[in-house]
């Protein structure tokens, strides 16, 4: 939550974290946009969870899942099915919790994905079709999809996975710019977002002191910040696959 | 909770974080001083919350609390609400929160304040005057007061406010100053906690690499721990408002 | 949690962090190794380490227990004690924590230690032999004990201890150690990882800007991924007591 906050805040957004069943569905309804990170799941968290998708739905608010995890154990698998069903507008993960939500055969050890992004583009395209969201999956090429067009983000650093929390990070930009953008315009919002990261991480690693996580994530943070226009439109690596 | 550790332990605090009900009262007792933040709340939380502010109450010990997003939701304006009438000796929020808190208007969207300290100083003034307490309004301005002192803080740097928590680390500053603070001066020790966290901003600021707030956020944990009495003496800027 | 994520990720591991009752023994089952940290207890999260560790012993898993605050609280010491009874294959704490784990007299506050390692030399002996366990005590110098022989770890820097759950993520990296550790060697794979963690942190100091507990966090994490064989062997120093 850390990581995520302060990437939202860097980035311009105002985040607020909110998990009590007393006050979700108030919370949604002070908010541009919605996310649900499945990352520390319990029982209680999952059914606020469910009540801010169903209130942002009801209000027409655009809301993001990450199914953090999904495939690592039947009951994070079952929960962000479920979530899935409450028709998020994104869902953004990496190839195998994409792989495992689409019910496709996934090894999945944990957070960390054992597949690269292309493998989980025909996943990613039947849970597009299928529940009428935007599904992108982050890998050394970003795949982003309505189930028809395909864009690809080439834009950021290995290095960046091996910061805790980059991935439910860039989740929540996503759900910053899908605030930000016109109502249609939801897989452009989702590549901008993941482009504009993984910019952030390549300039961040430029300018750090050494080629490691704890300066990443400082110089990430500064990039985030600081990032002029010019440089993003010069920077973004966009591509229709 | 990971920052507001971290500044605890460069100023040279030892912080213990605990929300169990069966041991909140235990580690109140063995504090010497406790903060109540209302971040992220939830029905189990508000119970252990209001646990150990009684308890510290029994034992006479301070406690400083930290209506985080009060006004946002009517569940947390209530438990915020709830917290005051125990009695805290300092109550610290931006100026959204304190406005919320007296039960004036006040626009709160999520965390952040959409308002100026000055604007909540009546508030803040009738707060202090009601509960018998020490409360502070952070801004570009911090301002604290007992209801008819009012002492004006000008440290600090815009750019904090771009990174997550720092206004609940500076609350748990002023708890770490109450606790080797003497009887009868929360007014001065709030005020002398605000000055010095600003201060350290300054001080963060200036040695960074680049002015964004991933440096900003190592710089300002750097300076808490390594500025010394002669520069805090000549840098704070407290004036009587 | 998250400079523990960060420390594993940067030292190569792949970690992931769950509570729920309906996931915690199938997380296990996935994993290589298990971490139970006793620092924000619950009632919840009491039940799910009992299940997570029992699940850990019936699949014979490498688990360790980092006693956090053991004595500080009579909750929390009898919950230490109880997961004691689970058989972890290494238990590492403060000197202060191997005392009230032992059940000898010390003085408790909070989670920071107020004993140096050797005065808990002859607690961490006795834990060793009565549970036929590793019992590690972080200080100036480390102690790793199997209840007879005694490895002494003379790594780190005492700035770590300024930092938020460094003693945590020290515990961390035991575990992810255990995981890549051949059977039987779980003495050697306590006092490497206890010297790694020691030398990235003067690493991390000697190349920080300024010797600050910010600097040190950011040098902490780039030393732990981008320290190489040849000077991990050169720099650990340990030795038999």
């Amino acid at each position: 939550m850390d990581i995520m906050a302060n990437v939202l805040l860097a980035a311009g957004a105002s985040p607020a974290m909110a998990h009590a069943l007393d006050e979700v569905q108030d919370f949604v309804a002070i908010s541009s946009a919605l996310l649900i990170n499945m990352g520390t799941l319990s029982s209680d968290w999952v059914a606020s969870k469910k009540l801010a998708a169903a209130k942002a739905v009801a209000l027409g608010k655009p809301w993001v899942l990450d199914p953090v995890g999904c495939g690592a154990t039947p009951y994070r698998t079952a929960a962000c099915l479920h979530m899935l069903q409450l028709k998020p507008t994104v869902v953004r993960g990496n190839a195998s919790e994409i792989l495992a939500l689409a019910g496709a055969a996934a090894s999945v050890k944990g957070v960390d994905s054992t597949a690269a992004s292309h493998e989980a583009l025909d996943a990613a395209k039947k849970i597009a079709q299928q529940y009428g969201c935007i599904v992108a999956v982050s890998g050394a090429t970003d795949l982003v999809t309505d189930g028809s067009r395909v864009v690809g983000v080439s834009n950021g650093t290995a290095l960046l996975t091996q910061i805790t929390a980059t991935g439910c990070s860039v989740t929540a930009l996503i759900a910053a710019f899908l605030a930000a953008a016109p109502e249609g315009a939801a897989l452009q919002a989702a590549a901008a977002a993941l482009a504009v990261f993984g910019l952030a991480g390549e300039v961040g690693l430029a300018n750090a002191p050494r080629p490691g996580p704890g300066s990443l994530r400082v110089g990430l943070l500064d990039a985030l910040h600081l990032l002029g226009e010019a440089e993003v439109v010069a920077g973004v690596n966009l591509s229709e696959q």
